[in-house]
């Protein structure tokens, strides 16, 4: 059968996650409902990163599998048309070999945490940043931040439910930026890896959250991360500010005219 | 009375716009309601821009006279408590003159236009930009929008119930910035004056997207201008994209330590 990747975005507020689930919304749900219009054979689908409730993706990646050929633009096109008026949308499509596989073959996760950081509540990013009342210390952050970065058992920062066999993860990046906002100022969290933990990256901004609001000295982070102990972790950021921005493969299967 | 000047961030979507109206809710009857939670004397509220339906302010400008004095932060905090669960916030306050005016002082306004430009819907962006299928020619946009700026009659580009006393105004710029977008590419369009007509931004906006999309010379814009002739206008642009960003005083009531 031949098999197709797809690029998904999507608001996660109105879903209970990625993941689908019985008499729950969730994003795999709809997407598999839209293809089913497409191809009544249609099986599960599998996704690069299996987001939590809230949490939202401008590039999610997942395969499926249909039981005829399809142009890519055409098969996009026919699933944002089902998939209305939810707020996802499918923005490329690639077909891909038998063998690769949305989840097994990406080579990295790209998340974004945002924080803002004023008094005033948030209006059109309410539920697409975690608002914090006062600004915080971005030396300090960073600094914490880089404890964090390599090869590490963040069994401090996986959730107690988190089913990975193995809490050693290597962190390549966290990058945090600081910018303007109406009213305060905004943080985003770059973070960058092979594969994370479940609750992870709000482990860990949640963390840092602390060290920037000069609650936590930068080293208490090293010493949270050795301590190898979910109850050193700070507490874990709600899932509105993290988004899914992008996975990685080599080669990329939506370089060659994908896009739509 | 003591009088002060108040910032207010709002997402647009669900108002009748600004100005207030009877059995329809507005962005002015939000703030007045829970100014009257605080002070039941208080009168009407003016503000710098009188948005339409469905426009969004970052940085919008109102004033309200009370009868006692506050606190410019705990004025803030109290405003937004009656404002919820609205998505309107007022993000700064400023004790001012009894002779400031929101309006009537103010020497700029700054608007913003997002254009997004792909096939698939929009999802977090959904009510907050305008979408159009495919991309658009930058630099002919540019060159456009070059025979807008100045001192001009913009009879074509003002809504035919527009009630400015003269059709004359001067457009200081119109900056269009191209950014990568998942799935596509955005365009913003800043413009700035110290006034504008009614639907002046969308209907100058409009009118670049059908350059930008090969379908008008850059000349046309020209034309049109000078045709003094609503008829001459291109499609006006729909509210979604557009947001009053920000609006300029001399000196800035907000500057002295007015954020909250």
């Amino acid at each position: 059968m031949p098999r197709y990747a797809m690029k998904i975005e999507y608001v996660g507020t109105p879903f209970a996650g990625w993941q689908r689930q019985t008499d729950l919304a969730t994003v795999q749900g709809a997407v598999e409902a839209a293809l089913g219009h497409l191809d009544e054979s249609v099986g599960p689908i599998a996704a690069a990163g299996r987001t939590d409730a809230g949490v939202h993706a401008e590039g999610q990646v997942a395969h499926c599998d249909l039981a005829r050929e399809w142009d890519a633009f055409r098969l996009a096109e026919a699933v944002n048309y089902h998939l209305k008026p939810a707020p996802v949308a499918v923005t490329a499509v690639a077909a891909v070999a038998d063998d690769w596989h949305a989840r097994f073959s990406a080579l990295e996760r790209r998340y974004r945490y945002r924080v803002v950081a004023r008094r005033a509540p948030l209006t059109r990013d309410a539920r697409l940043a975690w608002r914090v009342p006062g600004p915080l210390d971005l030396a300090a952050m960073r600094a914490g931040a880089a404890h964090l970065v390599g090869h590490h058992d963040f069994t401090t920062f996986r959730s107690t439910m988190c089913q990975a066999a193995s809490p050693e993860k290597t962190l390549d990046a966290v990058e945090i930026v600081e910018t303007p906002y109406p009213g305060g100022v905004a943080y985003e969290f770059n973070l960058r890896a092979r594969s994370f933990l479940h609750n992870q990256v709000r482990s860990l901004v949640g963390t840092l959250e602390r060290v920037g609001a000069g609650r936590w000295p930068p080293e208490r982070v090293r010493e949270a991360l050795e301590a190898r102990d979910r109850a050193a972790c700070g507490p874990v950021a709600p899932p509105d500010g993290l988004t899914l921005v992008g996975v990685g493969y080599a080669p990329d299967p939506f370089v060659a005219g994908g896009r739509i």
